[in-house]
């Protein structure tokens, strides 16, 4: 039977500058009937991200394509099954993934198995909740697990900086080198709240507030010995700043480049000390997490739901709560920087796992 | 018996702007008897190269460490035993490595295994000069080769550009790229003569002069698809550039940042578009050849004889005569551009392989 849906669509390309909230329009639309070999599947939770910011722009070749205006957004999401007729898919099933912002939507087979079937044991036996799957058990989880083990390799006695380090993939990061790899930890934040996050909750050596204290300055102040990594999430000054301080044979990790993304052209900070990078031998790698999959997913369970068990990974989210109504709003409060570790978005009013 | 040798003290660090010919003092010394295990060595060659001003700043923590006011420099060189107390090293050999420029000069056993005996089998084979061996047989050719081998991987069919290409790695590299590799080459130099000799002789695809035709705008003309890999030699705009026009997945292969090394602060070119990185997945690496060694010299040595040989190399010199004495000059006329090919400094009258 047919049904109505909403649905997120995207308004038009925004070159430069903030994105407004209303160049995310919500829409009421209708969906077809279920034909075989289709589900029908409930978003749960959305995951709002700051790479998603570069397929607002018009970039030919950008890595993930641009969204297409008047088309419906996409990204990392998880979702229920309601009805299936798909053998093999069993209704009231969970899976993450990439999934357009619409709900209800209906999904191929195909697409399922593009998807990654939750495990609710792994959550419970974690003390997480549902939108775990689109945060420290999603693409966000792996992001920083897959980039860490294949670019990064921390050793144990290194110091690593972490940009944005109490945003999402940056917490799960510095964590990751503090309590799994035995790195001494630093970071920078936006705000001093977020510092104190950094260093009081999620056990940091140091962290500080880079729109009051220079990148440099702290950097020479907290590491004094210089950097063997430096996590990139930011760009601009503190890419500068961190290539200053690199010792020879350090890594660069560019997961993002955030400080950039809003500006075009001579409005963009210039970098003027690469041939650091040569003196250093510095190796600086950008990386998409879909270039590691699917190889790197058995291994991530593997090891994930261990280190949130024991404590050495705690998970933070800054939830909005309103489904998709508010889906717009809370990309733009993120790439703000308001929230504090991942920022997802609720679509259901109680937390299938945890009931709240 | 004890004897007198030249030597050419380094003067002072020239922290920013180019280092004036007077900053290389020739001077007369006394030099010790020869002790049990040592040898005499005499210059040959020397080779000048750009990495030599980052060593001429008073920068701490430098790759291999900046050189000292008053003492002696040191570089690449051919030398040949003119007498040895070391046992197994004969009088009349001749040696290529890191050496000071004093001639005579005195060795260590130990300092003469750190040095590369030097075949002159396989300079006849290739109907090269001794000079080879501070050149395309030196550091200079092993440095294109493992970079290439290690770090950028060129595969057949990608498109390469290399900057500073007329200069001694850029014009190996390049060889290498187009007839070793089968990629589309293209280079950037810094007159209309390297242009020629890099199409005309070495047999690029297309190449410009950096002076009269910004980066940016060769790239769209020459390489319309984008680069899969870009040499780097000179920094800068021509960086800039070059992340513009790479593809995904492309490499950057740091081996230095000529423009930028006269320069400090805010007289260095900003970069602004390193969010590339990100987006397309792009490896900058930095790199000293030193890491790579020993490792990879018998590789080194089975491959380039025979590349020589059939002429997928051709070795280009740019040799100032009159050895020691004009070893400075030649090594600011290098960083102002002046050679096409290996700069090298002749310190015989005669080259005791081809004889003139």
């Amino acid at each position: 039977m047919a049904c109505k849906a909403q649905t997120v669509l995207f308004k038009e390309y925004v070159e430069v500058g903030e994105v407004p909230p209303d160049n995310f329009q919500l829409r009421t639309i209708d969906l077809p009937a279920l034909k075989d070999g289709e589900v029908l599947l409930e978003l749960q939770y959305l995951s709002v991200d700051p790479y998603m910011r570069g397929r607002m722009r018009n970039a030919a070749g950008y890595f993930v394509g641009p969204f297409v205006p008047g088309e419906a957004l996409s990204g990392g999401g998880v979702v229920v099954v309601k009805e299936s007729k798909a053998p093999g898919i069993e209704k009231g099933k969970f899976y993450s993934g990439m999934v357009p912002w619409t709900s209800p939507q209906i999904a191929t087979k195909a697409q399922m198995e593009q998807m990654q079937p939750v495990d609710t044991d792994i959550l419970k036996l974690a003390k997480l909740p549902l939108s775990g799957y689109a945060g420290v058990f999603g693409l966000t989880g792996m992001t920083a697990y897959a980039s860490l083990t294949r670019i990064g390799k921390p050793k144990k006695g290194e110091t690593v900086f972490v940009s944005g380090a109490a945003g999402a993939v940056g917490m799960i990061v510095g964590q990751m080198c503090k309590n799994v790899y035995g790195c001494k930890v630093v970071g920078s934040a936006g705000s001093e709240d977020k510092v104190e996050f950094l260093t009081k909750e999620l056990g940091f050596d140091a962290a500080w507030n880079y729109k009051t204290m220079p990148t440099l300055d702290a950097l020479n102040k907290f590491c004094p010995e210089g950097i063997d990594m430096y996590y990139e999430n930011v760009g601009g000054e503190q890419l500068e700043a961190a290539l200053e301080k690199c010792r020879e044979n350090a890594r660069i990790v560019c997961c993002g480049m955030i400080s950039q993304y809003n500006k075009k052209g001579d409005d963009r900070y210039g970098v003027k000390n690469l041939a650091n990078v040569v003196f250093k031998k510095i190796k600086m790698e950008g990386f998409l997490l879909f270039q590691f999959l699917p190889e790197v997913v058995p291994e991530f369970f593997e090891h994930f739901p261990k280190w949130i068990a024991e404590g050495k990974i705690k998970d933070t989210e800054y939830v909005v709560k309103g489904g998709l109504a508010n889906a717009g709003q809370a990309f733009c409060d993120m790439m703000a920087g308001k929230n504090k570790g991942k920022a997802v978005v609720k679509c259901v009013d109680k937390d299938p796992i945890v009931g709240n």
